[in-house]
């Protein structure tokens, strides 16, 4: 049964500091029939990401803002439910940039078909996804750490930091995660092999770093920049490198978030720092995917997900990702495949 | 004849917040004979630079801090008043790091001598010697313009900040400087040929610098940082280049300085910025050197010097380097030569 409605999640406001559910409006609205080379898809699960509080603003940046009282979208993945593309084929599961919707209607240019039993689907979404994508050209192309360099990762626990961490294992550094839970500090340690965890709630965080550090920091993973930063930059060595990835604490600030000015710190150090996108590396996806799957099926890399159950909780989902409810990458389950066997 | 004594300038205490006058203090001392293969030096010129500030504090960086009551040291130029070394003869014009003193006592393997009948010897202290390095490898090691890109400069009319300008205008970009005084904005624009110069004391300076730049900064070379860098930051384009060379207005900040965090714009344009002095370049001086000079013979480029006369005012006009009383090269005027010719 092809269905005709389906119910899309919309932006209802521009948020000011945090969001609340209430920036966000369910919506049901027709499907019309499908246009040549256009598949329908069935939503099946959905990535939250915290680039996607960006895009709740009007600004300028290196991807449009959503538009107010439209669907917002993100990474998801999706089974084919109709196809009218010689491409795609009811029950081909494929992944790309989708509606926050229960089923979309997608050109079939904008996804592409992943393999359901190679590693579990939601890896897509997760570490062979953006997110590990991001760890691998981030840490690697701009971080360039050596063996027995000194890594420090923020938000270590999440999609990408923990991503970093064990790419950083892999390369032979010692590896230093913040995170913001004894749970996560015991995750990382115990789980992931970082050689230490710090918690930045902790009143002694400063000293705790700078002990776990006692060398110092040859490379600075950041994805959350804030008062966390701040104590890593007393620490860095000469030449140390800073891809800046993310700056989460940042993101719900309102009026302007003001803290110590860093630069005299990367003076003193000659330190590198460069912004970046997993965009800028498009051109080298296949090579980091590559890699990225070799190491997971060798066991070298692991990976958490937290999975939020139904559509209806995808706005709460993302707004988790601000309080750090999750481990690993987050994702909401839209809905069991029907077509599709896995 | 030869001095039995010398008066120096030692550190008197370190500052906190502006340094004043009686941070320093005037010594006089013995100049005990020439052990072998040092020489005995008459100072003729003293350079002063801003970085010196951060030496009159007791904090780890890529150089050692000034000792208390010992003399302060920085660029100079001098001439041998007697030798116990084959290199140099009495007569000979030398540049090296040089003890704030009339007369010093120095191993030849510290100094190097200068051709005084080249260009002016107190180029030797500017746009051939560090602060024309710093200018050209900052700008282009990190920096990389391009022609037809928009490059800013802060602190333009300064002596790194001039020569950036310049340098940046010969790779064929439209430059924009940032100076603090309408005499200084006029310099940039009239004699240096830059595209435009905004003043950053007035009160329209964000508009005046928005304005400057249509095409948004693809290169900041920032000697400055402060709230003067806020506006820059808003300005960036993607992949924009941040050679950070100086933070002046921090150095003589009280407690912590702070403002707005600026990470979020490097990740919106996936800009790069490096912390740099211009020790990391020494390898390639000889290049360095070899072009700026080939430049300024060909009229290419141009350097403007503020000189201080006399040893006792050094101390001002280090001290007017955080007012802003130098256009380009600041220098003091110690003595005239006796047994150089120029």
């Amino acid at each position: 049964m092809v269905p005709k409605k389906t119910k899309e999640i919309h932006l209802a406001n521009r948020p000011t500091g945090m969001p609340t559910k209430d920036d966000f409006e369910f919506i049901e609205t027709d499907l019309p029939s499908l246009e040549e080379n256009q598949v329908l898809l069935r939503t099946l699960y959905l990535s939250v990401d915290p680039y996607m509080r960006g895009r709740m603003q009007d600004a300028k940046s290196y991807i449009p803002p959503f538009k107010l009282h439209k669907a917002i979208a993100g990474g998801g993945i999706a089974e084919v439910v109709e196809s009218r593309s010689d491409k795609f084929k009811q029950g081909d599961v494929v992944t790309g940039t989708l509606k926050w919707a229960e089923y979309s209607r997608v050109s079939d240019s904008k996804i592409r078909k992943i393999d359901p039993n190679g590693a579990p689907v939601t890896a897509n979404l997760s570490i062979l996804g953006m997110t590990g994508l991001t760890a691998y050209f981030g840490l690697l192309d701009i971080g360039k750490p050596q063996a027995g360099e000194t890594v420090v990762v923020s938000g270590a626990a999440g999609a990408v930091g923990s991503a970093v961490g064990q790419i950083a294992k892999i390369k032979g550094a010692r590896v230093v995660g913040i995170a913001g839970s004894e749970e996560k500090i015991a995750y990382l340690k115990n789980e992931l092999g970082f050689d230490e965890a710090v918690n930045y709630k902790e009143e002694s965080f400063a000293d705790d770093l700078a002990k776990a550090v006692p060398n110092g920091v040859d490379v600075y993973f950041d994805n959350v920049g804030g008062t966390v930063t701040d104590e890593v930059f007393k620490l860095l060595n000469t030449n140390a490198r800073i891809p800046l990835c993310g700056a989460i604490s940042s993101y719900n600030a309102e009026g302007e978030d003001v803290g110590p000015r860093l630069q005299s710190y990367m003076i003193k150090t000659s330190a590198l720092m460069k912004g970046f996108t997993v965009g800028i590396y498009a051109d080298r996806f296949e090579e980091g995917s590559k890699q990225l799957a070799e190491w997971l099926q060798e066991g070298r890399l692991k990976y958490e997900e937290t999975i939020e159950e139904g559509f209806e909780n995808t706005p709460d989902a993302f707004l988790g990702l601000f309080k750090g409810t999750n481990l690993g990458k987050m994702l909401v389950k839209v809905a069991d495949p029907e077509y599709a066997a896995f």
